[in-house]
């Protein structure tokens, strides 16, 4: 892991469990500071989660597998039973940090597994859930690589591919799903374009997305979020290619807000729309999307926006904001994994990836 | 024209032609500050219409009106030539100051006829000028009562109606198109509500609509542009109310961007698109869509956007910022002018229409 994983940054930039504490680059800074944020306790971590010092889907997952570790190594070392305590403890906030994205019930899930089967002391158990959090963030980047090397086949020359929030280096751990899948696309063919959406609330296409492509010299066009439809109308966008926080068993893919309504629009203009995400993401227990729940964030997500520092609505407007959305697997061309490109029907090739990939319990 | 047409303010209150200037409530200082900007030179008007202190078809039609109007009360009057000139030069500036609506050059033409038609002397056609600028400011105020009235009537009790940007009083010097029709159906209806999005890039439905409907007493919900499609498909939308900058022969409708994604996903989900504009801002000589010249406008706009008063984007982020977009007749179910509810096929109901107004010449 030591190769740049997209936007000049080694995955240990993005986040980094060392000893006694997890550092995070602090995503809520970006663009204009690259900071980090070190969380010493695994509440921190939680506080890390819940207020999108660290998002994506893969990432919160890779966030929480830390957590749950912080938890084991400031635990009770002289009392197995306390230890073991805490470690639940701990599980069970950080798996509830935020309801949407699978990967972190996934991940905390594990690392409750690991607990649970493990027959040895403190240090023991400490050193078997740190190394699992260590594994799974080197996996979820080699997964990351194995969606941009699939991903690659099904653009053609020349695209021009729509992407939505930012499901790059900052959301997986390195490289990105559907960054993942732009970067291998543009290696292979310097022609390829990309548009960012800027992602209202908040503006993770402009903020992070952006940032990425022009760390690794990746042309881009920014646009807001309204601005879609008119530039498919136009012929300048080939493909829609986003991540997803949940893919249910049966393709329906829950993604953050907008992802739904862009893959009508694509629909209208005959665009094909790709969900890049490893099978980690992948929730074959979640029958469809409307099973998923969906987080409503803090009005003042919308409220606070403004624009040349004047802020724009009222200060008690009233809101909606929710923050993710379903989008029926009708409208979803191709599901990219780690193990290939899946078509419909979903419910039978998304089963047999995960089966394949053995992440499914 | 003394009662509140809407927002609590007068049709003064919006724009006024006073004696030597035009007074303009800055909807650039919505809703932070209540401030008037005062253009003394027919060139501060222009300035005024190109960074959208006044901002709507029909607002700028009648700041363009005015706005010649002052070129003639600062002009020559001893030198009925040279007077003439003056205005003519003003009027073709003003003309230019923004491509898009058509009110604008239709307000502009009306006063350079008048201004060829007239035999009189300065003085006069100065003050045949400025009558001009009054009557269509009156006019445009109870043209879009008319729209209430009439749009109304397709309006079903209960109706949750998303509307765009702000074609409300500010928009058309008092009342308001989509928001005329919005004001109208909540009188008749008071469990009428409002989806209000907030229209990147500038913002106008979070700053000046939500202000507008707040003012009024009118429910409204505000959203980011791309969670429209989520509400839709959760039934929380049952009309789309939008105003125009340009309605083509053939119905096609320009406005803000953002409308003809709308529309698209409206047809998706069964949601009627209705259009409120007055027959000043339908162009039977421009027969399509596709016709109109479309503004694309600084990109800072879209890079300027921060949250919490922190920047989004880089300041040399590559931006595309179209200001309207192309909605096709097919998408649209009503076109609402003062004349009545006009159904397709369009290129016949509105020629009627604009015929019947008197407005077409």
């Amino acid at each position: 892991m030591d190769a740049p994983s997209g936007a000049g940054l080694e995955p240990r930039d993005i986040i980094h469990l060392g000893d006694g504490e997890v550092l995070m680059l602090d995503q809520t800074q970006l663009p204009g500071e690259v900071v980090h944020r070190r969380c010493v306790h695994w509440e921190d971590v939680v506080d890390a989660i819940r207020t999108m010092v660290v998002r994506g889907a893969p990432a919160i997952g890779i966030a929480g597998a830390m957590g749950v570790a912080l938890a084991a190594q400031h635990g009770d070392h002289d009392d197995p039973a306390a230890h073991l305590a805490e470690i639940r403890r701990a599980a069970a906030v950080i798996r509830d940090a935020r309801p949407t994205a699978v990967n972190l019930m996934w991940a905390v899930d594990r690392q409750l597994r690991i607990a649970a089967d493990h027959p040895g002391p403190p240090e023991a158990l400490t050193a078997a859930l740190r190394l699992f959090a260590l594994h799974l963030h080197r996996d979820e980047v080699l997964r990351c690589r194995a969606i941009g090397a699939h991903g690659r086949t099904i653009i053609h020359r020349g695209a021009r591919i729509l992407t939505h929030c930012n499901a790059g280096a900052l959301a997986t751990g390195g490289y990105g799903t559907a960054l993942g899948v732009i970067r291998a696309a543009h290696a292979q063919d310097p022609t390829v374009r990309v548009v960012v959406d800027e992602t209202r609330p908040l503006l993770q296409g402009a903020r992070l997305t952006a940032w990425e492509l022009d760390r690794d010299g990746i042309p881009f066009t920014l646009i807001a979020d309204n601005m879609a439809a008119a530039l498919m109308a136009e012929g300048r966008v080939t493909h829609v290619v986003v991540g997803a926080d949940r893919v249910a068993a049966n393709g329906d893919v829950v993604n953050k807000i907008g992802t739904y309504g862009l893959a009508v629009l694509a629909r209208e203009h005959g665009i094909p729309v790709i969900v890049a995400a490893p099978t980690t993401t992948v929730d074959l227990s979640t029958p469809a999307g409307a099973d998923v729940p969906v987080e409503e964030r803090h009005a003042d997500e919308v409220r606070g926006v403004g624009l040349f520092g004047r802020p724009a609505a009222a200060h008690d407007a009233p809101v909606a904001n929710p923050a993710f959305d379903r989008t029926p697997a009708r409208l979803v061309a191709a599901i990219v994994t780690e193990r290939g490109v899946h078509r419909p029907p979903y419910d039978r090739t998304l089963a047999a990836a995960v089966a394949a990939a053995g992440t499914g319990e």
